[in-house]
C-alpha cells in the first residue's frame, strides 16, 4: 500500500486526521528533506527516505518499488499532495508503467488555503493558481494564464513565486497584470504559512516588494473588491451590509 | 473570541487538529443546519443555534452578538471558511461595522482538493474555482471568467454547479469551454466528496451528463494534458517519464 499523503502547511495543527494516521500506519516515510522534517515527531524511529530537490521521478520510483515490495509506505508532499506535489508524479507513473501496486492519495491543506487564513478573507471569490516554476511548463503558456486571469478579475495566487534562476517571474508576472489591476488592488505575501516562523505583509499592488518573497513564500493578489482594513485582507463575497 | 471554522467536507478524518480543537473549546456553535449535523459528534450537549440557506448575514450578526457578550463561539462552515465560506462575511462586518469581537479564521479543506483526491489527481496544474451562483455576482462576470480560464488552459473547479433556479448554469458554462475544450477531455464529478454518501464520475467533455449534478457536486474540466485511465483522472505536471 502507497500512500500519497499531503502534510499541509507544516505544523501538526493543520494536518488532516487520516494525514496523521497514513503517516502512523506507513513502515517507511518517504520524502523532500525539508518535509520528513515537518513530521518528524509522528514517524518516531521508522525509516525515513530523503531525497533532495529536484529528483521527484527517483523519490516517487522508491515509494513504488517499497510498496510493490509488500510495504506499507507512505510518501508525502508538503500543502497538498495533488496541488503541484507527488499524487499526480505516482499516478502517473503507476498508470504508464507496470506498477502492482494499491496507491491512496490522501489530500491536506494547499499552501492558499492556509496563506488566505493568515491574512484574512482574501479568497472569499472566484480565485486561481499559477505556478511561476517554469521548470515543467512553458514560459509563453504560464504569461498566458497570468493575462487570462487578471484580465477575468480573479484573485490570483502565485505558488513558487521566486527561486534561484527566476528571480524575475514575479516582477514580470505584475508587469502582465498592471493594465488589469487598480494601484491599489491588496497584494497579501505569507512566508512559511503556518510554521513556526510564519511572517506576513499586505501592500498595495503599485508597492510591491518582490525582496520579501522567496521560495517558501505564496503570494494572492487581489481582485477589484478586495480591500485592506485593520491588518487584514479581504475580498468581499458580494452580500449587502 | 469567535473562531470561524472550516470543517473541511464532512467526515472527522478530513477535518484538521485546530479545526477540532476549536469547536471543543467554544462554548455555543452556530452554522448552517446542515452542516451542525456534521460536526454533532463533536458537539455533545452545547448549544447549537441553526439557520436556514439564505441566513448569512443573520447567522454571523448571531455569532458576533454571543462573542461580543463574552462567549467562546465556533460558526462552521463546510471546506474551507475562507473559500466562499463564513469568514470573508465575519471579517466585512467586523471591518465596517463596530463590532469589539477577537476573530479567528481556522482554515479547511476545500471541496476542490477533497474532489481531485477521490478523482485520482486532476489538480496537478494551474486550476481555478468559480462559482456558477448568480445570487451574489452578476453573470455576465461568470461567463467572462469561465471563457478566460477556458482559453488558458486552467483546469476548472465549478462549485456551486447547479441549483433550483439555475439548471441551465452547467450547461451554458460547457457551451462556453467547448471552443477551447477537446471533445475528450475529462470531466470529473464528484457528489457529497468526503461523505458517506461520496460518488464519483468521470467522462469526456462532449458526454457530460448534466443530470449527476446537483448542488452538492463539484465539477472539475481537465487540462489540454489531463488523462483518464485506470478509473482515475490525472493533469500531468509535465515530468518525462
Amino acid at each position: 500500500m502507497l500512500y500519497v499523503v499531503g502534510i499541509g502547511p507544516g505544523g501538526l495543527d493543520m494536518m488532516t486526521y487520516q494525514a496523521r494516521e497514513a503517516i502512523e500506519a506507513a513502515e517507511v516515510i518517504v520524502g523532500y528533506k525539508t518535509y520528513t522534517h515537518l513530521v518528524k515527531e509522528l514517524v518516531g524511529d521508522k525509516p525515513v527516505i530523503k531525497t533532495g530537490m529536484c529528483k521527484e521521478i527517483e523519490r516517487c520510483q522508491t515509494a513504488l518499488e517499497l510498496a510493490q515490495s509488500g510495504k506499507t509506505v507512505a510518501i508525502i508532499s508538503s500543502g497538498d499532495s495533488g496541488v503541484y506535489g507527488m499524487a499526480g508524479l505516482i499516478l502517473e507513473m503507476v498508470t504508464k508503467q507496470k506498477w502492482d501496486v494499491e496507491v491512496k492519495v490522501i489530500p491536506g491543506m494547499t499552501a492558499s488555503i492556509a496563506a488566505g487564513s493568515v491574512l484574512g478573507a482574501p479568497l472569499m471569490h472566484d480565485f486561481c493558481h499559477i505556478s511561476l516554476s517554469d521548470l515543467l511548463t512553458p514560459w509563453e503558456l504560464i504569461e498566458k494564464r497570468i493575462i487570462n486571469a487578471a484580465e477575468a478579475d480573479f484573485v490570483i495566487c502565485f505558488y513558487n513565486p521566486r527561486s534561484r534562476g527566476r528571480e524575475g517571474h514575479l516582477k514580470r508576472a505584475f508587469e502582465l497584470m498592471a493594465p488589469f489591476k487598480n494601484p491599489n488592488t491588496p497584494v497579501g505575501i505569507v512566508k512559511e504559512a503556518g510554521r513556526r516562523k510564519e511572517e506576513k505583509w499586505i501592500m498595495p499592488f503599485e508597492e510591491m516588494d518582490f525582496e520579501l518573497v522567496d521560495m517558501r513564500t505564496l503570494v494572492v493578489v487581489g481582485n477589484q473588491s478586495t480591500y485592506f482594513d485593520q491588518g487584514m485582507m479581504i475580498t468581499p463575497r458580494g452580500y449587502s451590509l
